[in-house]
């Protein structure tokens, strides 16, 4: 059913009429297409459902376009962003006329469905700047770090999966609890593959959330567990170019912490708490032990 | 009435609910709201008519922080750009949140209502990526011109008036022509005011489209009446920093060929279009004709 997907996200983007948009987003990597499956899972007996996903996904690649400019990014999912190949300007425009056709889009869809995924973009866009003021220093609260993380990447997929249950009549609540806890998860283990994987695997340099100034949750857990002239050494690393001594360093104390062990213990128990919202639904158990088990 | 949109717009970006956002949002300059008197014009009899003009300022002033992103510019309206004070990363982020705003709170109206103003958002970033591809070379050609000033411009004025039409059952036709003349109308006059004006009333350096590598209406005109050789020089100047000399001839070129006048007649007619349109509607002849006559 993904295919139908596929062929949506395709339709939409040539309805947008311009045939340079047309190309430009057909030099970006799809992705796993995580929200357009949850969609489909949850409200594959809608006949709209392959639509929904579309835009979700629309919604998406519009926001990494503008994260990838506001990073300042040169790869996404191991390929060159747009904003490397052509410039941020076009990167800029082609993220904004994608968020316009998937609103466009929305609007033919119940209020409260088409509401939970427009909501979603305004926390996206708020949890994206809170991830840039935090960036600016280190940031050692953790409570900080997953209000910023919940809003910037788990209330899209929330969204997806409420969205969804509205349309075929589930409890809304309950695959809303699901999604955000999914989405969380889902991030921590983004953020431990960015330090345990290597670059090849990960399309981008290993440790590069800390060079680029965000302290995941293993830095965060990792700060609390040093000691104060430790805690100083971290903190110096942090938001710059780290040599092949300084990423041993980080890497052996976190061994020794086990700050990657914990990141993924909360992983692990967020992904129950989802699977225990809608426990029955065995292809959303598996969307969540697979994502749970990725390596990239 | 314009006071019930104010209070509107300050609701709305409120109700995002960061506090970084209501402050930033508090820096910019409001404008003419040209697109929210059009719709209280219009559609003043629904009480929800200052809600919807707030929505669409809101959609604008995205538009505006991503623009200047796109064009570097240092100065809006006079004041320094998000992108100057702050930084590029803040203004992005800031305009998709005033998007998304927008469009969450759209979904409460009418399908048709929010549809056009949907729609109006993806016809101005398509125009703006025009735009951003026009200005890398010399452009002589006024229709491929005229095409992208009205993706760019008219079409969001244009969905105000058939948006507020719809509203309130008035002919969504008539309305939606009289909005997209007014625009093109009114871009003209922004471009003509860009070499007609000084510095001190623009808030911008005089010439500064043509510096920028925007070839408008003037400039086309001018090429279309010069000679081969001063065609060449004309081309030679573009998107170059213009020294008072050069300024002198382009000026006095274009006072020689009437190209100012010719861009103004064309506005005008336009304006009569527009007129002719909604006849019977003094209001929004007054809008057109304030329009026609600003210096700014």
């Amino acid at each position: 059913m993904i295919e139908t997907v596929e062929k949506e996200i395709v339709t939409l983007v040539e309805e947008i009429g311009y045939s340079e948009i047309t190309r430009l987003f057909g030099t970006l990597a799809g992705g796993k297409r995580l929200r357009a499956k949850l969609v489909l899972a949850i409200a594959g007996a809608d006949a709209t459902a392959p639509r929904l996903g579309a835009i979700i996904e629309l919604i998406h690649a519009a926001s990494l376009l503008h994260d990838d400019v506001i990073d300042d990014a040169t790869l996404r999912r191991g390929a060159p962003s747009v904003n490397a190949t052509e410039d941020s300007k076009t990167a800029i425009m082609l993220g904004d006329a994608l968020y316009s056709k998937a609103y466009s889009t929305l609007v033919a869809y119940d209020e409260a469905v088409a509401k939970s995924v427009a909501d979603a973009v305004t926390a996206l866009s708020v949890g994206e700047l809170m991830d840039v003021k935090m960036s600016e220093h280190f940031n050692s609260d953790a409570d900080a770090y997953m209000d910023m993380l919940y809003l910037k990447t788990a209330a899209l997929i929330e969204a997806s999966a409420k969205a969804a249950a509205l349309m075929v009549g589930k409890d809304a609540e309950a695959y809303a609890l699901y999604g955000k806890n999914l989405g969380i998860s889902f991030q921590i283990i983004d953020d431990i593959l960015d330090i345990v994987s290597d670059e090849a695997t990960l399309g981008k340099p290993a440790l590069h959330d800390y060079v680029e100034g965000k302290c995941t949750l293993p830095y965060i857990y990792l700060h609390e567990a040093l000691d104060d002239a430790e805690k100083k050494r971290l903190v110096s690393y942090h938001k710059k170019q780290l040599s092949a001594e300084d990423t041993a360093w980080i890497k052996a104390k976190m061994k020794v912490h086990h700050s990657i062990e914990r990141s993924y213990a909360l992983a692990q128990e967020l992904s129950d708490k989802a699977i225990a919202a809608v426990g029955d639904d065995m292809r959303l158990v598996g969307i969540i032990e697979s994502m749970m088990k990725r390596s990239f």
